[in-house]
């Protein structure tokens, strides 16, 4: 195994105890991790390797993974706001058809999580300019992204993108803001032809109200509005079932791309 | 709009007709576009921008569109199995965490579905190793793969999986095979510590013998069972509702990853 | 086994082949059953016990059952309209509160669906009273009823609704019509207080509509819009899994109950 | 309005606060009915009628309301065991064809929300025989159906039903235990022809165990596992969107029924 796989001060590890225990550190050698488990100090970590196991202070056991995505967003992010959940970021990102090198733009940072996955995807040529009125929503998903490694792919505008987009022949445009109707003239602007607008939103009055405006509008063709439910299975041998509850709803995905109006 | 943003002969069009008539083709100077509304000679749409609309024979309307990487699945390639879909395809690759350079292996290439999602995501540094034993359905991949241009990130290989790995300390390993539990030593091998195993499968009695597997195998924690339903809203002002029928289940993404044995 | 549990002629039989060839037949001495998988003289099962195995004329096997009332919904009644399907129909006829014995007024009689089931839980000594202002509906939700020997249960009214419920002190009111906003006063007296009144509604602007309505109105209490999605397992042993295809979407259920104005 | 729909001491009513404070009460001149919203004397209460707002000590109001067979089961009953929710029992009900009259059976009384159903739906001539093993839920169901006064339509039995069932040609037989399998032969001796078995089972092992039993006896056709979500809709003017948390799953509906074997 490489030098690089071995967890070093400044490291973030993902410490696993168990399904409902999961937490994303920032290894510094005279911090420590508390649970209703046990503690674990830092420097007792530094130099294993990722994958190992280790034993809290109590004897349980726990392991040091390296974060996924998803475990920064989950396990690790502070929140400020509502958020989208990967099982919508996923969907999302796959229909914008984003890759590395795209140039995006996302209205509405909020905590962060849509940013994240943007920057994931489009690293390490592309890059994500995001836009936000709430400064204080900006900090902690600037503090977020920095802790995820992925701020350096994004470009953060403390401004209200209703107003305008400064970039232009962007490849996908993203607004989870509550009136995306409002946006649609800067939307237009900066896509390129025939690339996505993709919004997030929690009513179906809104998706209606998108909707007319989008037509109105016109230059936008391909309309869908998309829901995703989530169900996790319950696996225990010679017992499955769906999980008891399941969060039955977040918001809905509404796409649609831009042709040339005449 | 730059130069390169025109149709030329060589390049993938999608033609847009409305919501149930899309086509990816490829641009030949003598090709033609038939359909029910009327038929488009390629000759036609050369030196056209991406986002144009032009006119069928029969004075229908259509638009020229720049394909995003689900027009090539869902409009282009030539199926040869089942095929995951968008709604689990976008869900997979981002629970994975790959991205631009990860190094991917799959089993199960069948049409390539999967395979081009990872090819489009961990371009252009990255690589897929994607395993298949029917050379048939390669040859199917390799051809759809070719018309989206990912072809060139992929290494495909004429070989049984639950065999072995050649690839090491990789980034995530895939499987859409019928029987994953019996590749789980060369699943294990071949991922570096804390990285993703992600396997699809229709049946509850497939997921239960894949956690048998793992539990005995040992050295895999973070299991989940996952399935996504995917509801697409009918949007007429005033008229808002589900649409009637529904892709009720394709198959359960089942997550896990590896941690070192002791 | 006694008697009357033999098929006579007049008798209303399901012949059941298999889960997609089911139909209920009226037995006449004379008549015969066709299908795809072959023929039955319906003289050969008179005098044959309910739960009986026949032959057809291919040598295919089918089985004489007594059927349910679901059975002449989905398999006897010849349709007019869109129809409310059993897992809506249960779930509205438990909600409304009604047994044997209740009256209750129905808007929309339609195909007959609903009031098939509202006049199955009432009897012997409830009544149906139901209002379809589209004659040609109610002959043939008449007949559906004649069918399913509900029909002496019900009363058949070639009225509109919205201008006003002859009957009183009903114990429930049951719309299925585009507009219920427009009946809520002919609602509001005729029912029983603390009685409910139960929309069906495929839009949810619909829902909204009637939600304002209600609340202009005033006098109802505890309101709910239900949706229910209904999937089937494919239970084959060592493959179980839901079905592929559902019917994702019907109508919503809208509840509410009547309280005194003051 | 007539006499009896006024509240008596006896009476039982619902005390409707809101959508989150609904109790079903036995009213008693000395009662009280206390709540986190204020105090409510019965004595105040009785002589007025069914529909009327009152106010409770804190001067917040409340209405009071005929009590519907699900306000029993969801805000009156003692809960001693899982339950099977309404979106379920209506089905089940309605699948089974029973209705007034019907002689049915019951394996695993539990809390007694199917038995309650069941006696509402056959009564008054009607009959529910329920089997218990467990003399302690038995006597909390007693107590519950003596409270929604449906205690007369049911026979009590301290019994296992997979030993035998006393009653024979029954319209329909309904098994909430954990292994219906084992109960073949008392269900199937019991059933008049073609009459249907119904049981209800949280897990996706027991549906498959249960289907092969049912194959391996013969004497039933027509299988089906049902599995219904329930969503609920927020309506508020403008803001309409499916609630954010659902129950996801209970369990499944199997649905035969039988035939004579030969």
């Amino acid at each position: 195994m490489s030098d690089e796989y071995l967890v070093k001060e400044g490291s973030k590890v993902l410490i696993y105890i168990d399904g409902r225990r999961k937490r994303v550190i920032n290894v510094r050698k005279d911090g420590k991790f508390e649970s209703d488990k046990g503690v674990l100090l830092y420097k007792d970590i530094i130099e294993k390797p990722y994958g190992s196991k280790v034993t809290l202070s109590t004897g349980y056991r726990a392991y040091l993974l390296d974060p996924l995505i998803t475990d920064y967003l989950m396990h690790g992010y502070k929140r400020a706001t509502q958020v989208i959940y990967p099982k919508d970021l996923g969907f999302i990102a796959l229909l914008s058809g984003i890759s590395s090198g795209s140039i995006v733009v996302e209205g509405g940072t909020g905590t962060g999580f849509l940013t994240s996955v943007l920057a994931h995807y489009v690293r390490p040529n592309g890059k994500v300019f995001t836009y936000e009125v709430r400064e204080e929503f900006l900090e902690i998903a600037k503090k977020n992204l920095r802790m995820s490694g992925l701020d350096k792919f994004v470009v953060y505008k403390n401004k209200d993108i209703r107003k305008g987009i400064d970039e232009k022949e962007v490849d996908a445009v993203f607004l989870d803001i509550p009136d995306p109707w409002n946006a649609l003239d800067a939307v237009y602007k900066a896509l390129k032809p025939s690339k996505p607008f993709i919004a997030f939103l929690p009513t179906v009055n809104q998706i209606e109200k998108l909707y007319m405006a989008l037509r109105n509008h016109g230059g936008f063709i391909d309309f869908h509005a998309y829901e995703l439910m989530l169900r996790e299975l319950q696996v225990e041998p010679g017992k499955v079932r769906p999980q008891t509850l399941m969060i039955a709803h977040t918001g809905y995905v509404v796409f649609t791309r831009k042709v040339i109006k005449e």
